[in-house]
């Protein structure tokens, strides 16, 4: 499995295209930090069920990230940004305006 | 119906989620601007089968719209570039490199 880290990620981006079960189920395992056993106990379902389901997820979420990259396209946006404010600095072009609109993108 | 335009863009966006088919038959209709009846013929299938085809199709592509936004970030990161390039012609800050930058995002 990826890290953690990167699932949150991909959940960031594509959380919205699992079912909300899903969606339940993996944030209470990757943000939340519960274990495998006690989200069987709260589902009321076999520890082994609850893998399998997030297994499923990690792939569905990693198979849209193979079709759109978009966290892919993030992170390059993210250096792009780094570099555009490098060559503001660089220049002494102070404008807290192009820096306010840079974070929306 | 949406316009051709807006479904073209949504396809853009996230054609790569339909299957091969859909994709090939909405280019056919949407880009290629082949009739319905056109289409069917080569499919060897009724008109009926492809308007259907096409109408859930389009439908899955406002789901996705309604779930991801990408259309609309899209589009709101374009005016932010537009406000940003406007920053710097105001203030004569001249450069070709961020302007590169920005056309990268």
């Amino acid at each position: 499995m990826e890290s953690r880290f990167e699932i949150s990620l991909l959940m960031d981006f594509y959380g919205k295209l699992l079912t909300e079960k899903q969606q339940y189920i993996m944030d209470q395992y990757y943000n939340m930090d519960y274990s495998l056993s006690e989200i069987a106990e709260n589902q009321e379902t076999s520890r082994q069920a609850i893998h399998d389901l997030i297994k499923r997820c990690h792939k569905t979420l990693l198979d849209y990230e193979d079709k759109l990259n978009l966290l892919e396209r993030a992170q390059k946006a993210q250096q792009v940004k780094v570099e555009i404010l490098g060559i503001l600095k660089e220049k002494n072009w102070n404008s807290s305006e192009i820096e306010r609109l840079l974070e929306e993108l």
